[in-house]
């Protein structure tokens, strides 16, 4: 019997208490992202208190793998850099510990070529998988059904999934969706409630996520604190976008409001 | 002699027709731009309620480019693409009968290597070519007057060439510029009034309206519908630019003011 | 005995002068940088009245590098392009005489494949190298200090240094930080007081003040009008960013407000 899920939102301690330590130790975490999203990154690690770089110019992968206290591999960046970048940015970390988080942009929207990429990728050790349920879904093994790069099945159709996928890659595995669930390798799963629908009509808005998480991780240790940490950047989101929301004339707005509001509850976070 | 042109802007039922369209079906568009517009482009494709998705990692060339409702092809996207990923996408919707749309960004300044490769676009069979005035006199077989990615030149002076190049190409011409001008094959031409200044100094805004038009082809069907929905476009654009100006206190907040003037627009089109 | 240095602002009437120039002759400046940085980078450029290109679509480098009015170069701008590129350019550049900047982004952050190649190109005679105290203090040879492409050293540290490396390479240094210090070859300093940290809270801020810097080039001659002009454009930066944080909600209204306020300072430069 699946025990009822745990709920969990920024008004917990735990949530605060990571934002905090982000915000006191300023981790650099490092990234290879797509040019569609990676402004919105660094502006949104930026806000947070930590201090991101992007990019695989000559030696970069290499040197700040090893180097960044977190690493984040957005699929998707293999629009402008290289499967082997990739690879040598998660060997290095690999090699020297540092925790990374994959995002499956556009899994399983019909392309198999890219979606054996990001098996590989899968495949490679990542701390945390985080996606929509969509990506999730097909990256478990399911069906393929993003459309381009939303999904179109719901939450609840990918978690049965997404908890093998956890279990089997020994990742966490982030959904993110009207309330987002945090899946542990263990079984345990977090429901993040709140957010706002607008959050999905600003490009990268998923994709930054991918960097705050390893900004999380970053500010870590391997075992328990890991998914609380990453339950807690998906709370601070949620909160970040229903505070921006209030003020939004429009889907700009709101994505200005987003991040004012992330650098906010930063600076108030205790 | 020539008609005198008619004139349309986004009172006329026609263009808010197609904008209800376009958020009824939130067509998949897929792009090929540069990073320099991408992100501004995907934002002002996810206002008005379509689902952008951006750029060739392997296999989507061809798997997005027969899929998607419509494409665009920016030729600047050759800061960060190759030529090749351009033909892969071009013959895939040609092949599935996807329209595209072409934009000939800098054509004509002075780049003999650059223009011909997007000559060579032209000649691939896109249903829209958009662009300033210089770019689309030049694209036409005209002189070279741009100045890197603006124009020198007046619309007035470009007409006269896009017709030809309308007839000669079998595509929609769009000329943007003080009042945007849509040549149709057949010989028709509508004018769209109104805009905006302050649209000139916003970064990739040319660039995002390709992407619109793309929007506007993928829910309607060739024929004499499609000039209209290229006219509607333009009009949604020049009336979003007005509201936007109303409350702009410098070039950015009009940037930001536009995309939530496009969302609202959308949100109330009936 | 060192003299101690003159201190120049807003208020000084050769910096809005130089303001006045870029509005007047809204020069063509054409640059290399990284996808992070480029939007905002055009956009700024387009707020102070320049016009700006950016990357290497083919012919572009040699051609465009030849024909602006000024070039910048941003090192990480080798995480989308090519060393190849960047070589075109500035030869292109310095055939026809037209005045280079360079920006050593992440120079010294432990990275000695990537150092090689920004020492390399700050050997190739740009006419200003301007970045953080750790990437100019790296340049000059002293100790690798960066951590990715933040500073960990104050100016007063870089300043040392930067004055070897502006005598050494017959280049304006400049250096920006809490005061940013601009450095002629000939040993003359001037001191940019004001500006906000929150600046360093918004991504690409300090690479868009690098195409800033190749506007004031494009607009003055080589001789003493260049530090004057190197000076005026960190003036009207940290007068922007004076006026963005009055009305900022957080780093991403703050990056809005620093917009709109330069191209409310440019307008009413006089």
């Amino acid at each position: 019997m699946q025990p009822s899920p745990v709920s969990m939102d920024y008004d917990h301690p735990a949530c605060r208490a990571i934002g905090r330590k982000i915000r006191a130790q300023a981790p650099f975490v490092y990234g290879l992202t797509n040019y569609v999203a990676a402004t919105l990154s660094a502006n949104v690690l930026l806000a947070v208190g930590a201090a991101p770089a992007i990019g695989a110019a000559p030696g970069w992968a290499s040197g700040f793998g090893a180097r960044a206290g977190a690493v984040w591999i957005n699929a998707a960046g293999l629009i402008n850099g290289s499967m082997a970048a990739m690879q040598v940015a998660v060997a290095a970390a690999n090699a020297s510990q540092v925790p990374w988080v994959l995002d499956p942009v556009a899994m399983g929207a019909g392309v198999a070529e890219y979606d054996a990429l990001v098996r590989q990728l899968a495949g490679s050790g990542p701390a945390v998988i985080r996606g929509n349920a969509s990506e999730i879904m097909a990256l478990a093994g399911g069906a393929s059904t993003a459309r381009g790069v939303e999904t179109t099945v719901t939450i609840a159709q990918a978690v049965p999934l997404g908890r093998v996928l956890a279990r089997e890659r020994n990742a966490i595995v982030a959904i993110s969706g009207e309330k987002d669930h945090i899946l542990a390798p263990d079984g345990q799963m977090v429901v993040v409630p709140g957010g706002h629908r607008l959050l999905t009509a600003v490009t990268g808005a998923g994709c930054a996520l991918g960097g705050l998480i390893a900004a999380a991780l970053a500010v870590t240790q391997a075992g328990p604190e890991r998914p609380v940490a990453v339950v807690a950047v998906h709370a601070l989101y949620a909160r970040a976008a229903e505070m921006a929301a209030r003020n939004a004339q429009g889907t700009a707005s709101f994505a200005m409001g987003f991040v004012d509001a992330l650098s906010r509850l930063q600076q108030t976070a205790g």
